[in-house]
């Protein structure tokens, strides 16, 4: 019987050609590294607005900050939903109109409330009386979206709890909003990063139809439902595809306000930026720990507190690719640095041709979110992964 | 009855005079940042030297790698334990001499080896063959010391399984270097980081004595015994104090090193640091989420990605303190990102005097470790923690 041979289905993340072009580019630079493909965000949004052309996308820069994304995404025409004051700063260096801004972290300082309505910003969330109270007195008369609580179930990354009111508590905010001089203008949610149950879809949206009811009751029209971001990205579990959220979506506006269907904002961030990445790092180390161990373990030069926080748990598990052929082995994947949490897979094993030695490339694919600007400062004297935006095919 | 009302134990981590001090500090500095007392890290490194004076410390860089505490330890007599070449670059930078210098990481790449001995550093740990061949080759003649695998049962950061290998594969290592040209120097273990359970020692030590007499045997003598780290901070979980730690491992060394006691290597880095160091935020916002919550939630400044990376899991109970006075309550807190896992404490719950607002300051004492440099590079667009050296008191 012949042992089974590494096999890794390269086309499933990227075409051979662009992994020519990213492996030549990679090849010239020190690992570890993250290469973004700008070509593929482009695609990506234009995806996107083709599924849900009604929807205003709202990306969320945190999701991969590189100035170079933004100017992108600002020339196709999204909008930016940003978490705090140095990211706000970063869009205005690069030009995007602070009219095309939402402040959606619902957790700010009175100052920071005060320093986005100064540089121009008119749209905030807000989940609590003390925010939305901040908000009417630094940033008086702007429109304000309140954001519902979720649990997050059937994500890889649960946005559950620490966001959001219950609906009693938000009914309360939005009646407050126009005491207050502000202009209620809708609701948001956030079913959780990489959420692959369409239903918490649902779920939510029919809490929005409840509350917009309730709001018109009291003589107040909401205008908008802001879906959050959640839309997956590429990774080793399988998801949806984008196509059958937005129709779910579709379908349950249609269903619900058939008269006047509520303005949409979405606000996606990993689902345009994180297939659009490869993060390039390099084998350190295989070893086995006894005589008789079952699994070898491999060390690589990028770990949990260099890019790749998100692996905390397990949680997000990258398409792993091992450049070259062989018997297939399973392993335990493991970080550079002195520090026992900076072991990336243990319980899930991952495959890798026999042959790796110490020195290979390993290509973590869509790693572009949540990934380099996540990295620690100086964590084992590890420098922050660098991150480079491979030349744009034919230009 | 009257509630029970707000009491900390101040004086229990800083004296008051040396809180207003440090509060004074402060209060000119946004928050958040951290403190760091030198005062306080000199004295931890005079308190270890006099309970352990035949153990030479090798400090762990990476606990707190800030200019100031190496120069500082460096002044005072310490070694360096070093986890990376950029650390190394750093050390020779401050005037740190390279035979001062042990490469303490198990994982590192051929041409890391290479960077430290071109730079004149000789003192090597490995627990693989692979590494083992590249130290030969590249560190030719240089002193090697084995790290033997331990579970870590009973710290509060565990370093198990990632770092070591089992006896019988350091056995085969310690012939192998002898083979290689290498001095096969001695053996090292790490119980974990803030261990509690002083037995983890003994446990260690036994195995270390087994592999001295098995190498004598075969005509190699081992000189060294490298105790690592996991001497304790004081967090909030009741730990031992060092002078038991340093009387059971002296005691431990004349039963059973009675003619010719090893020497002994201990790798503080935690235990000289963490306790110097105060965290410095502010309280942004003070919710509830539903009318009937039991608890309010209280959002600060600096979360899980800004510095608290140990917060993870709640393994580390940080001191804080609320700088006022009120009826005590328990709350929930998290961090200001837009990032569900930044949640510091939701299980454990800390008490707050109820009359705390949006604005006031927090401390979080013992925080002068693992902090700062693994605090990430731009997580939701917030700036890496701040860190200050306090102005040493009468100089």
């Amino acid at each position: 019987m012949t042992p089974e041979q590494y096999a890794f289905p390269l086309e499933n993340y990227l075409d051979r050609s662009s992994f020519g072009r990213l492996k030549a580019f990679a090849a010239e630079r020190t690992t570890p590294h993250l290469v973004m493909d700008l070509d593929l965000v482009e695609k990506r949004y234009r995806e996107l607005i083709a599924l849900l052309p009604m929807a205003k996308v709202y990306y969320a820069v945190k999701a991969n900050p590189m100035d170079e994304i933004v100017t992108l995404l600002n020339d196709l025409g999204s909008r930016f939903d940003v978490a705090s004051c140095p990211e706000l700063d970063q869009l205005l260096r690069l030009g995007v109109s602070p009219d095309r801004v939402s402040y959606g972290n619902t957790i700010k300082k009175a100052r920071d409330v005060k320093y986005f309505y100064d540089r121009g910003v008119r749209l905030f969330v807000s989940d609590s009386q003390e925010d939305l109270k901040n908000i009417a007195t630094f940033a008086p008369g702007a429109r304000v979206y309140f954001r519902i609580i979720t649990e997050g179930t059937g994500s890889d990354w649960p946005l559950s709890r620490k966001f959001g009111a219950h609906a009693e508590v938000i009914f309360l905010l939005i009646k407050q909003a126009k005491e207050l001089g502000l202009e209620p203008y809708g609701l948001s949610f956030h079913v959780g990063s990489q959420q692959r149950d369409i239903g918490q879809w649902d779920d939510a949206l029919a809490r929005c139809t409840y509350l917009f009811e309730a709001a018109e009751f009291s003589g107040i029209n909401l205008k908008m439902i802001n879906l959050g971001g959640g839309f997956p990205a590429h990774y080793l579990e399988a998801t949806q595809p984008l196509e059958i959220y937005a129709n779910e979506i579709k379908r349950f506006l249609a269903d619900n306000f058939s008269d006047e269907a509520p303005e949409i904002y979405i606000e996606p961030g990993r689902s345009l930026t994180a297939d659009a990445g490869v993060l390039v790092a390099e084998v350190v180390l295989v070893t086995k720990k006894a005589r008789n161990s079952l699994y070898r373990w491999v060390f690589l030069d990028v770990g949990m507190f260099s890019g790749l926080i998100e692996t905390m748990g397990e949680a997000i598990k990258y398409p792993i690719f091992f450049d070259k052929e062989g018997p297939a082995e399973e392993i335990i994947l493991a970080g550079p640095t002195c520090d026992s949490m900076d072991i990336l897979y243990e319980d899930y094993k991952y495959k890798m041709p026999s042959t790796v030695v110490a020195g290979d490339r390993v290509y973590f694919f869509s790693a572009g979110a949540y990934t380099q600007s996540y990295s620690s400062v100086y964590f084992n004297g590890f420098p922050p992964l660098a991150a480079y935006v491979l030349p744009r095919a034919g230009r």
